[in-house]
């Protein structure tokens, strides 16, 4: 059965067919105002129904960066669009007609749900989803089952604390595993460096054009592939605090295998080789079971698209 | 459908029938000799036959305190029996008969199931199990299942990190959550709070009989109901890891009731009022969904043998 | 012998003539123009010339915000003048003729060391002084000596590190003792709980204006003094910090008082108790020793001025 | 002017005679009864007079492990031996008679003295000495003097609080500098990689004997001197501490040398440069300031008599 697949972004709105394999058949997108939801409502479903003339649908999932209730119907709460207990599911499907349904999922749930069905985390019943981009963001697979929690809100990986009295995050907590395992993580550290290390930071600022507050996270990606010291310690640095994080949430879910997407994924081993150090070097029980896998994903921009798509047939 | 379950202990195994409610029908006990595997075997499978002549069972449950595999046949470490990768299922199916199929669990994963099923969690989807005993074991419900990961070694809450470079754990790692929420660390803070609050502490020498060594868990209760000030701050810092980390836990996994059971909730409102704000005050999200009820656990000491043969129903 | 002390300030110069019982009998004050070195060297050897007309004076003193060096001559570096490397005793004393020695002194030593000759520290051999404004200044004195350390950058007690991953601080590093004892953690912690405990932030909130990015100290202290109880409880933790990183110092340095200055100073018992109960608690040796005394700093605005004049006299 | 420099020991008592550059012209030994105070106090004088009779010396310093009267006259409590507010010089002073004046040092000052004076602190006007053996001691100089505090117990640096939350020290307190920079640290890391790391951990085990408990300081340095990676590991991380604590300690005393004495500075370079890294990563200021000299004690195990002697003509 073919399903549609709806991501709806701060700018923009994807809607995509995909089949059975996780293969996106055909693919449209449209603008998004965010500050007028029912214009939302309107253009997925033409979307919906444009795509539905061509291909026999039989559901329509749709990913939101919000709060999405367990029950898949409803966004209470957005932080970049203006849904305030909006039942979205019913809205759409009051526009598309009663015979397809229509579900709605939280965005990095439906990322996390493609990785885990297509992607790097195929094959495995237990699955943690780390997306690393400028918060720490993710999903949780618990046997062969998404993880959306009693009202919805699982997964929210980047809160678990890490460290009392630590960095203070948006959410108004300190020590959030995100301000230790993101992409803003790594840049105010690279930052700070400037200002602490002043010797080790040349070559970053150099890449900022001389201004440290120009520094961004490729600088510090391209830095490192370069061989600067300070950058692949920093690389280093945000690599262990993710491993060591995950490897409390493996004390808690003992996962298969664990999947990095996101933005900073694109520094590869140098991130990856630290966390795979942090993970094993706090696993709990180490020598009593298997050490998780920590893979990078393999999914594209069009995750979302995809596990929403796949979520709304199950 | 009846079912027997068997809570094995480091010196006695309890064999009972349990009904669909959670109810044990009949009951049986036999001593345990730790290092004889195959006399617990036969002790375990004689009672089965036994009280399978008094009723009808459809399935036999066993608890066991060590890491089992995920597919409930093999206790692969135990760390106070000489079982090592030792197929007990099927050991106990060989000497009862093959009509009855035998599953092993986790100790703590069944009672905290007995939990779900019979006790505090019932009518939840979602659930976390803290048993606070010397040590801080659980259990979690996601979905109405029991989790218990890939290779059978989930809802090992206690060694959870939650102080980078905190308190040494028998595990090996710093700052487990262990080492802040279970009667050793109430226990540890009492004899160091000795040291270091001489002025503050003198009804819980005497308690101890005037040795500090001697402190146990139930004279910082004892203490505390008492008023004893040093002694409610010492039960309210315990109370507050005990929230503070199951928040870190809800990030994840977002649950409806959290269950405190063990020895050291016998503290009641002494631990439960700090847990709970600790909890809230930790909580993300908070003013977007539900606060979690954290109550105490209903189920006794036969927890284990309840919940073991109500998993082997399933 | 009387003594003229200056106190140069960001937008503005305090002049004064300072007897040995550190009472000012004359004082006037002139413009600052922090990017011209050379007039504030002028406006300060004009005033000196002024009141030594009128006053017989045998020394000036001079403090200054910035990394002064040990032998009192020269401002190494300054956050917010344009003196590097800046040899202000020597530009003042050819302005100001020979007969007259210039010292140059730290603005936070200089204030400190008034507390200590003729406020809350006099009579101690051995002293901490905090001034806890914006920041986390302080001063050391030990064997009735100010501390001015090998390179002259001693008592830069907000940049001991109080928590490793800790709150970054502007000097690039994690956990400075700053970021949890000075007026902006106050404030960046009252900003925080209105996000993360919403129901209990209404009079904060209410005392700003309805806005969170308006809150300030003051704002924390009224609602306080009102009884409001998280305000309460943000200067108790305020409180905390600060008495148990005295009890840092105290290991290290065994101070008879601790005098505590700045704006903050002005939140009195709600900030002083929970100080003295976080020194009592964490102050090694407990019982082995007396418990230092932390007391409200007495000396006024002034203080700079004062302390500059007494410290140039020795 | 010679001295006489005494050092008490739990089960022995060195007294030597020391003239003005540190040199040791004299020395004898003698048994200590840790119970028996007079018994101490006799063989001290006896000691005392036998040498006056071979040397002209003005004066007698005495080193004991305690805590030391700031008037350098008591032993106010002492761990070993059976001082409680114990006149230690005057009775000292009453055997050997009036004619040569007695003072009474705390051991650990006593033996940074004699760093400062003759070893690798001399020139320098401050300094920190740490003592890392089973525990972390350290004495303080500022000005060129030593700093005994208000009460004589400054310089416990062991007891600063570097990690809240942290390791439980023997005083009763939470993560004390002593929990992460000392042989006892560098012992339990091990034991503890052991069982978290048991891959690693081969080489450091065969040195032991097979046995993890009866793993030592000397066999982790030899086997990091081998190359073993994890052995290497535990020692840079320890070095890490010391230089990260002493940084918090330059934060506020700006010494120009810290000097690294006791056991664990046999590991050498394989110490002292994690040590000097981590002090340069946390130094506050760096780019204003020069960074201080990290090295190793120079004087040996007479260091106390000889600071003790020296002291004793100040």
């Amino acid at each position: 059965m073919h399903a549609i697949g709806v991501d709806i972004g701060g700018t923009k709105i994807a809607i995509g067919v995909v089949d059975e394999d996780g293969r996106i058949l055909a693919q449209v997108r449209r603008e998004t105002d965010p500050d007028d939801v029912a214009s939302i409502d309107r253009a997925i479903a033409d979307a919906c129904v444009e795509l539905g003339d061509q291909y026999e649908v039989g559901a329509i999932g749709v990913a939101a960066a919000g709060f999405v209730s367990a029950d898949r119907t409803t966004v209470q709460f957005a932080p970049n669009i203006a849904w305030r207990e909006y039942p979205l599911a019913s809205k759409i499907a009051a526009l598309v007609g009663p015979q397809v349904p229509v579900v709605v999922e939280n965005d990095a749930n439906a990322a996390g749900w493609a990785e885990f069905r297509f992607g790097a985390g195929r094959g495995a019943s237990d699955m943690l989803m780390l997306t690393i981009g400028t918060g720490l963001g993710g999903a949780v697979v618990v046997g062969r089952e998404l993880v959306r929690g009693r009202w919805g809100v699982a997964a929210e990986v980047g809160h678990m604390r890490v460290v009392p009295g630590g960095h203070y995050c948006g959410c108004g907590h300190e020590g959030c595993w995100e301000q230790y395992a993101s992409g803003s993580a790594l840049v105010r550290d690279a930052k700070a460096a400037v200002v602490a290390q002043p010797h080790l930071a040349g070559r970053l600022l150099d890449l900022a054009g001389g201004e440290r507050k120009r520094i961004k996270g490729p600088h510090v990606t391209k830095a490192a592939q370069e061989g600067d010291a300070l950058a692949v310690a920093l690389l280093a640095k945000l690599g262990r605090w993710i491993g060591e994080g995950a490897a409390s949430v493996a004390a808690l879910l003992d996962p298969e295998v664990i999947v990095i997407g996101g933005g900073v994924a694109g520094a590869g081993d140098l991130l990856l080789t630290p966390a795979r150090e942090g993970f094993t070097a706090q696993l709990s029980a180490l020598g009593h079971r298997p050490v998780a896998r920590i893979e990078l994903a393999e999914q594209g921009n069009e995750a979302g698209m995809v596990g929403a798509a796949d979520l709304a047939r199950r």
